[in-house]
């Protein structure tokens, strides 16, 4: 790991760990430098990560101060790798539907930027949360990045998969919401009625290399997802 | 406007004007530094903007990217203060249902972090984009920070007016969604049926300081509202 996540990681440790309160000041750019004998870019870096992730916010002069969640419970929106990181606090389990590899579709071929004879995953599972369900995900892979899927990798986390066996680093997604009226289908699998309210979103999913390998649609059971958003920095905007 | 967001923004006009591909490389460091004459400490201010604006990718080592938004007519959710900023591409008018000044319930103390006698005015507001039904928008004003709003103020941006006219800066924001069943008040006023779908957002706005002035729940026509949420540096969760 790198030595600025190292410190990030440590610090957000330390804010946990000791319970600190929203608004607790942490120890200056200088303390922080001495405290882990690092140049100041180290330490802007790790902050910076840390203030995207919502752990802390910075004010100009003033220093950096701790920033804590009010609520839990919810699915974070931004850090979504496909949950099973997300909500390493919650038991998340998946049962297969679909793993088949077909040709692409002309949405899927647009998302994932690919050609009709290029062949993709299709991936269609149902997640549960602690049991209960949470979601429906229907997923398209780029076979052009992801060549072998099988249902003992995508049972589990596919990112893990892509991270640890394919060494691929995920880099940015781009995700669309919108509220819907469940159809026939989706509401049996979901165990609900037609006409019952969802989140469906849709995701695109991007290599750090800028090259889109995911294309995800899910719909979520409306009764037991919630979802929470930290935004920072919003005078930039 | 500092330094950095200057070059920022005009980075982001050439992308716009120049009409750039997603994946264009932009000039290296050197030449950014050369074509505005500043540091690269400036540089990498106004490159981090806009990658946390998602406007570009940087990859280690190999450079500076364009990103382009797929898609248009989605609500963006992370740059939202309150709209009339976000979607100036779209006509977003409002009509005034409650402007009172009241000693606030238990949630509203809890999340505007004010004691029993604290008053806080409560603004009610119908939404609209390009004239049909948006939102309605139940917010809570800490009268310790914003002491004076009146109807010609909340008709337009109330986060203008904090900012041009009261000089507050926003900091960052906490935002819960929940998918719902309208009930028969909301169900009118959105002009839909009860048991229609909706997406309900509470969200806590904090000034830089990291206090809390502004708790609001939105309840969003389900027909007429979409959201976009771009994500980067996923690698960093």
């Amino acid at each position: 790991m790198l030595k600025y996540r190292q410190i990030a990681a440590k610090i957000e440790q330390d804010i946990r760990e000791n319970d600190l309160a929203q608004g607790t000041k942490l120890p200056t750019f200088d303390a922080l430098i001495q405290q882990y004998q690092v140049s100041k870019s180290t330490i802007v870096k790790a902050l910076n990560i840390l203030e995207n992730r919502g752990v802390i916010y910075q004010i100009q002069g003033s220093g950096v101060f701790v920033r804590r969640r009010k609520r839990f419970g919810y699915v974070n929106m931004i850090e979504n790798k496909g949950f099973t990181y997300d909500l390493d606090k919650f038991n998340i389990t998946s049962k297969v539907l679909i793993l088949e590899k077909v040709l692409p579709d002309l949405p899927v071929r647009e998302h994932l930027n690919c050609q009709e004879n290029d062949f993709v995953y299709h991936v269609k599972r149902m997640r549960y949360i602690n049991g209960q369900i949470l979601c429906i995900e229907d997923s398209f892979f780029n076979c052009q990045f992801i060549p072998y899927l099988n249902e003992e990798i995508i049972v589990e986390s596919i990112f893990n998969y892509l991270k640890t066996a394919l060494k691929l680093t995920v880099g940015f997604s781009d995700k669309y919401l919108h509220v819907i009226k469940l159809n026939d289908e989706t509401s049996q699998l979901l165990e609900l009625l037609p006409n019952d309210p969802a989140l469906l979103t849709e995701e695109i999913f991007y290599l750090s290399s800028g090259q889109p390998f995911d294309y995800s649609r899910t719909t979520y059971h409306y009764e037991h997802s919630q979802f929470f958003l930290q935004s920072n920095s919003l005078d930039n905007f």
